[in-house]
């Protein structure tokens, strides 16, 4: 199985692509840029979402669910907004088909046409906020702390598994607040939040930033991003959290009435994060024999094979590890099919990402030893039997830990200082990475480094030193470095 | 609060509307027939799902994910499906909007009409078995049991919140077997599933059965339902699962080659339930005080009041109720909240439809006690301190247990035969209920007493005796009773 895999090397976009269908992960689908989530990435996605959907109830907010469908018009009360997404808009016109009288199938009845155009949901502040007009009247209303957990869709031309699709699954946080500042902190814990899911469970550490004007969400007045850096030294917008001001308050007319009994606009903030973490989570660790998973996120975390079958003294060796790791709270399967062969099995597992392997064997079972491979670095050891459970949640933990330092050091090798811009564009051209380096502020210079050099600026990290500089392009005046890089 | 509440002997229908508003449950939406789910609505929904989910693989499914649009020319290949749904069809034409160039904000861009029509998916029978085509060769990838949570549409002309929106969430499993056994084994172990759920949880009474040809689902073969009766005396379907033979085998061409090498089509079913769960739970057991919940389902089940407000000796009892509960696995809240006075605080979690309520006052605890409310018989009763945990406890399973006997009796006393049709017409026209009668098995009977009482057979019970009768309307043989009732 696993020569089915084209090497990273040779070429990274095919690899991505081989390692989402061999690992069973997504699948094309008859409607164009529409993926199907298959059942291995669909129990990733379940993960995450269990993890997601807790840390937000611990802080407060509760789900909800709005509808689908966005009346056109409400589009167009955000003027950012509406340019940012009527281009890539799915649009329902009819509700209803008939036969053709002609004989030719099915045709859209012209007699079914909607007054009002819809919107298949791209984004749902418009629907929402029109809603929230109805459920605040009064400070003490706020503030309205809610996540819905949703498909949306996007038009978009290009499209890859989980990193770009035209319809995805996500979480949008709404956020409605009395005061200014406590809109701003609540966009920037969903933004800690973010940042500590992607390098706590998904071990993919993040840059948390600020984007620039021309990168923000269309509607917001700041838009915090963590970005991660991929295996080819792409950047990957994993989260962003928005603090959207009283915009969308004011395109629907949503106030209350403070303390002091005056009338206010809400201030608001959005958030979300996306099936695009699982294209995110495939980047950072897998590798040319297959799909490499952080335990915490692994459906699968042990898989135990009889060599070369099943036999009752295995089984009971086996079953015995079985009930002590699902005791520690572990997932396991022990593998007893007997149509394939051991090598078989490795690979697919391999494949499938499955942190730990243990093989069960005969031989080894005389010497009261099995042998335990990981996922991460495929090193294989002989571990005495008494013991092995132990040994088998500790090396979990070490995978967890490994991967994440595996790919910090990857970032740390990969992140650069560019002073001049031949410098900068070498790096991009040649090495691709995160590129640190002066900007004058405007949106003009942004652009024409995009046009030069298909990097963009992924975020003002937030925990950038201010130092005086020259802008890499124009030489103009800088006050501190920004991060560059191709992205995703 | 309470009185805001249209009594059910006045207008059923509007105190339903009612407990939907003022338990806040769901909400109307600026789009025609979908609803706003609001967070107490689906915080039962959610629970709702974390149960059927863990009952679902606990049975060997697993979930994935397909696309919400399927090709128009897909709805068209099975015959009676296409007949079934293209009728209310939410159809995408175009991808795009732009501005209106007589500055009359946006409109729909004639440039980007789609090629063909994409519909929103009113089930997924049709693009799943297009991809089963290519997911099932042999046997050997048999059985596929696949389950799905999403969003479906289905243009409806006349909605009620939960119990028909035109947009509404559900489950959705589609299996696909070897064997016509094996798959009609499986719809009927998915049945098992829906009417256990059903009664151990929502303590609605159910009666299992199999739709006549009439009610069918749009290409199935069989169709087995679960039937749960309201308490204004109709009937609500509240769950189906279907025995779909070969027909979407057929339709999208899905073959496999069995253990001898030959080619079959393949076996399949489809099952689901829906948010229209919510409505049934809410008409089986509220009153005209508000919601009623069965403890199993509420997202709150205990609610601690200090009388009439926060003290250090109120806490200490209250903080020592909370924690032994939530030890228990119990979920309750310590309403701290001063701005409300305590009747107020009362009517609100009645309304909601808290189980129980503790009422913990300074006098009581001069006497070492405290009230306790049950919400299902409205009945209160002070309880000692000592073992007030335990006592709160068994509450709430006698309430669970006392829900589904109140309903169940309820269900007895509006059952009724009927053996000749003025009876049968005069029950469903006073009285309502189920009506147990004969028929001559024709779809013309079936229509033409829907015509004149507008009763329709809701199943024919499994557990039904067979015994030799003369139809209802014609006289004509048959050779068993169903079960008439109108419907939701």
């Amino acid at each position: 199985m696993a020569k089915e895999i084209t090497p990273r090397s040779q070429d990274y976009s095919q690899w991505y692509l081989d390692i989402v269908k061999k690992a069973g992960l997504a699948d094309n689908s008859a409607v164009r840029g529409c993926m199907v989530i298959k059942p291995h990435g669909f129990a990733i996605w379940e993960k995450m979402v269990a993890i997601l959907d807790q840390k937000f109830k611990d802080s407060g907010h509760v789900n909800a669910y709005f509808p689908l469908f966005i009346p056109k018009s409400f589009l167009s009360r955000e003027a950012q907004h509406v340019d940012g997404f009527a281009k890539e808009c799915a649009v329902v016109t009819h509700h209803r088909l008939k036969a053709d009288p002609n004989g030719n199938g099915l045709i859209v009845d012209p007699d079914a046409k909607l007054e009002e155009e819809l919107i298949v949901r791209p984004t749902s502040e418009t629907i929402i906020w029109s809603t929230y007009k109805d459920w605040i009247q009064s400070y003490r209303d706020l503030p309205l702390l809610i996540n819905q957990w949703a498909n949306v869709v996007r038009w978009e031309m290009r499209t890859r598994p989980f990193l770009r699709t035209t319809e995805f699954l996500w979480q949008e946080g709404h956020t409605a607040h009395a005061t200014r500042d406590e809109a701003i902190a609540e966009s920037l814990m969903i933004h800690d939040i973010y940042a500590d899911f992607a390098e706590s469970y998904m071990a993919m550490p993040v840059v948390k930033g600020v984007k620039t004007v021309n990168e923000r969400f269309a509607g917001a007045i700041d838009t915090y991003t963590i970005e991660a850096l991929m295996q080819d030294g792409r950047s990957l917008q994993a989260g962003t959290s928005h603090f959207l001001g009283q915009n969308f308050a004011k395109a629907f007319d949503v106030t209350f009435l403070n303390e002091n009994n005056q009338k206010e606009f809400v201030w608001a903030t959005s958030w979300g994060v996306s099936t695009r973490l699982i294209g995110g989570l495939i980047m950072t660790h897998s590798d040319d024999e297959g799909l490499v998973l952080p335990p915490k996120l692994a459906p699968l975390q042990v898989v135990i094979i009889p060599v070369p079958k099943p036999d009752p003294l295995i089984n009971e060796v086996a079953e015995k590890l079985v009930k002590e790791l699902k005791a520690k709270g572990i997932s396991v399967k022990y593998d007893t099919d007997e149509k394939s062969r051991p090598g078989f099995k490795y690979a697919e597992y391999e494949m499938k990402g499955v942190p730990v392997r243990v093989a069960i064997g005969q031989r080894d079972l005389e010497k009261n030893q099995a042998e335990v491979a990981r996922r991460d670095t495929r090193e294989k050891e002989f571990i005495p039997l008494d013991g092995l459970g132990t040994y088998v949640e500790n090396l979990l933990q070490h995978i967890q830990e490994n991967l994440l330092l595996r790919s910090l050091r990857f970032r740390q090798e990969n992140t650069f200082e560019a002073d001049d811009f031949a410098t900068f564009a070498d790096i991009l051209d040649k090495k691709g990475g995160f590129v640190s380096a002066h900007w004058d502020g405007t949106t003009e210079t942004e652009l024409k480094i995009k046009e030069l050099t298909k990097a963009t600026i992924r975020c003002i990290p937030l925990e950038r030193k201010m130092e005086e500089g020259k802008c890499i392009l124009t030489g103009n005046k800088s006050e501190g470095r920004v991060l560059f890089a191709k992205a995703y």
